[in-house]
């Protein structure tokens, strides 16, 4: 061993001859493998990639086989058909457009209030009745007439959802602007008693006044932005790339072309209740593709297509949640504007109110889980605990996860309850669906 | 415009009365999303994970199958009892113990060469006979002992080729240590010309020559270590880290459970010709995964497990292949043994003697397809040209794709041409193994 360092360093030292290939004898180094975790790499870019090759290439056939017998656009046209054509499908578009009060009213409300008309308590009347209505109105149209299907009440009380969260949001900053041009205003008649002071009062408290009613012609670019917190001034992107715009198109077109939804929603019309979890299994996978190809086309492509189209700057729609290794990490990241809605008009008043962390969290919670099922239960016409049940086992899910694993098998543990977890929920509720369609059916052809 | 920057500067400057939540009234910032491509975000660790985990449920069933009818270890049960018990496959067996011999005259030689018994000449002589003979031999066998299974057969070639490129790498290396000891006593004794110096030479002369022959006990340690090229001092490991090598053996174990390769290899037995396309597709995804479980399984679990038990220090068996926009990338950093091999004993050296860049690439590229060409067409005993077109494809195919794709688009074509290309030169030596094989039986029941 000594007189192999011996002729290892008088190598090193004598002079390479092969001195245009200097590592002719060393050509190891101590390193670690790329995929050990020890390594800390953790570049997979090209992962994503073989992903969306695999999972375009798995499905060619079906694909071709769509593409030949009923060409490209027919699912959108469909669905378009869906809601215009068909007369029993219009309650749900009805809806829709009737949405447009409830913004022209909350923004009638925070003129009178801006200039003053209003008293502060009697806009928060206004308000507070405007959002109920808002909340309850879809609810009751949906049960009433018979006519609505379960996805067009689906859309009609998600865009009634996203309706009431931006219109709090409108409603708490414009209150929050209010209170600080009083605040300011206050304390620069109280430090400063000469009229300069009063007049540099007014003037700032009318032009407060008056911005703020001219904010308003901007609550419709507020309610088309892919955002839910209400902001004075929006970051904006300097211009729209057509290229962009282009590219988050064919995604969203390229999406209604993929066929596992229907070769997954078969199974389910004939379902036999003793095998469930023969059933649960083998919707599990495509279930979740479903959800993944959701989240891509909803979060990624049509967010950024509009915000594009309304040079909307902010982008994140979404952070790294394919990464996360604890359960909340994955509730704080897949959703960011509804997490940033929680934190800035929910959570954070809560804990100014005096509300301990804890309490605050789970009021969050609660409210999440309450959306989960009114989004759910109401389109369907029963109200069942699961989507509700779904959202509160996330709880001791996410203390085991936090306990007993770490790294990658922490993230592994989140993928599986995503895998897995979402589509029971799903299964619960096309059972007792299903059950409600057969006993309604047997019950109508009874007395025949 | 400007009335609403001045109240929003207004309110910046007037001091917040939500000091502790000073974001309340701007959360939005210009940011792109994570998964555009201009956001340059490449953390995909999780994705990873969710391919592992994607894959184990979707087999779940066949594996859970498995696991209750053959119980955990029948596959390597099998594999051992393949090679020991059936003594139809012993010749495999066989050829790989004869290898050593190999091992032994390379040993030999070298010692007689350090101590100055063969001469410079002669060593290669005999070293360059060794050579040949290591990779005519098992070829002679194959072919000639009927008894040889395919799979027996290219584990054999595959143990003598390996050997040949480590034995070609062991004779260089020693080569350049002797040319450089010479040559620095050459230098020593014209640059000083007293009996010191002399003195100087003849102690270092010989104390390279002892220690290249205390190296040459090292040979055995090389041999096994996961590399194929030799060096006098491999950095080494600190320990062996038990929890390590059982993580990789566990990897090893569980990857003889997936059940992809039966279920893949069925519809081949009963092969229609006009149904070649269909086939192909069919065959492409099932084969792809059996590759890249066999490239972790090999290149990440054995060879780590390997260098984890010898303390090899050199973990870099593999680089970020998966990341490659460009073909030549792919073929430089998925398999860096053999990439290495050819850089330092083939490309190198022909680059010294003076051949051009260009033609020194070819001649890498056509000594790869002869490799590929042979460890397939002698354990299937027939000659055809299909790895060796395989890949003499890869040079169009990387000039198309250096030329009109960038980015994800051009990862995605390189995973396109892995997915595709393989299963079709797999695809054609089944079929001409197939039609080889039912000549041969109508042959046989002819004469009956």
């Amino acid at each position: 061993m000594d007189r192999l360092t011996l002729i290892h360093k008088g190598q090193v030292n004598c002079g390479c001859i092969y001195s245009n290939n200097p590592s002719f004898l060393s050509c190891h180094r101590l390193q670690e493998s790329l995929l050990s975790s020890s390594s800390g790499y953790s570049n997979y870019r090209g992962v994503l990639n073989w992903c969306v090759v695999m999972l375009v290439l798995s499905n060619a056939r079906l694909f071709l086989e769509n593409l030949l017998k009923y060409g490209i656009l027919v699912d959108p046209i469909q669905v378009v058909a869906l809601f215009v054509k068909d007369p029993y499908n219009m309650p749900a578009v009805c809806l829709v457009i009737v949405s447009n009060v409830f913004v022209l009213v909350a923004f009638y409300t925070e003129r009178r209030l801006s200039v003053g008309c209003f008293s502060e308590h009697f806009g928060l009347l206004v308000h507070s009745i405007n959002l109920s209505v808002i909340l309850c109105f879809p609810v009751a149209v949906v049960l009433m007439v018979k006519s609505v299907t379960p996805v067009g009440g689906a859309v009609a009380l998600g865009v009634y959802t996203i309706l009431f969260l931006k219109l709090y949001s409108y409603k708490d900053v414009n209150k929050w602007c209010r209170e600080m041009c009083y605040a300011k205003a206050r304390s620069l008649s109280r430090s400063i008693s000469c009229k300069s002071a009063s007049a540099t009062f007014n003037g700032k408290n009318n032009s407060a006044s008056t911005s703020a009613f001219n904010q308003n012609q901007d609550l419709y670019y507020f309610v088309f932005a892919p955002t839910l917190c209400y902001e004075l001034n929006f970051p904006r992107s300097p211009k729209i790339r057509k290229s962009f715009l282009l590219r988050r198109l064919c995604e969203m077109v390229s999406s209604w072309m993929v066929p596992i939804i229907q070769s997954s929603m078969k199974p389910l019309e004939d379902m036999d209740l003793s095998r469930m979890v023969e059933h649960l299994l083998r919707l599990a996978v495509p279930n979740h593709l479903l959800w993944l190809i959701f989240f891509y086309t909803f979060f990624h492509s049509a967010m950024n297509f509009v915000a594009e189209l309304l040079q909307f700057g902010d982008r994140e729609f979404y952070r790294d949640w394919w990464n996360s290794e604890t359960v909340p990490y994955f509730w704080q990241n897949w959703n960011i504007p509804v997490h940033k809605w929680c934190l800035r008009h929910f959570y954070k008043p809560m804990l100014k109110r005096g509300v301990s962390k804890w309490a605050g969290q789970s009021a969050v919670f609660l409210a999440s889980a309450f959306f989960h099922e009114y989004l759910v239960s109401v389109p369907l016409k029963m109200l069942r605990p699961w989507a509700f049940l779904g959202m509160m086992a996330q709880l001791p899910l996410a203390w085991f996860v936090a306990c007993f694993l770490r790294g990658n098998y922490g993230n592994a543990a989140v993928w599986i309850s995503l895998i897995i977890g979402q589509p029971f929920a799903v299964l619960m509720y096309v059972h007792d669906y299903y059950v409600l369609q057969h006993r309604e059916e047997s019950a109508g052809v009874g007395p025949d």
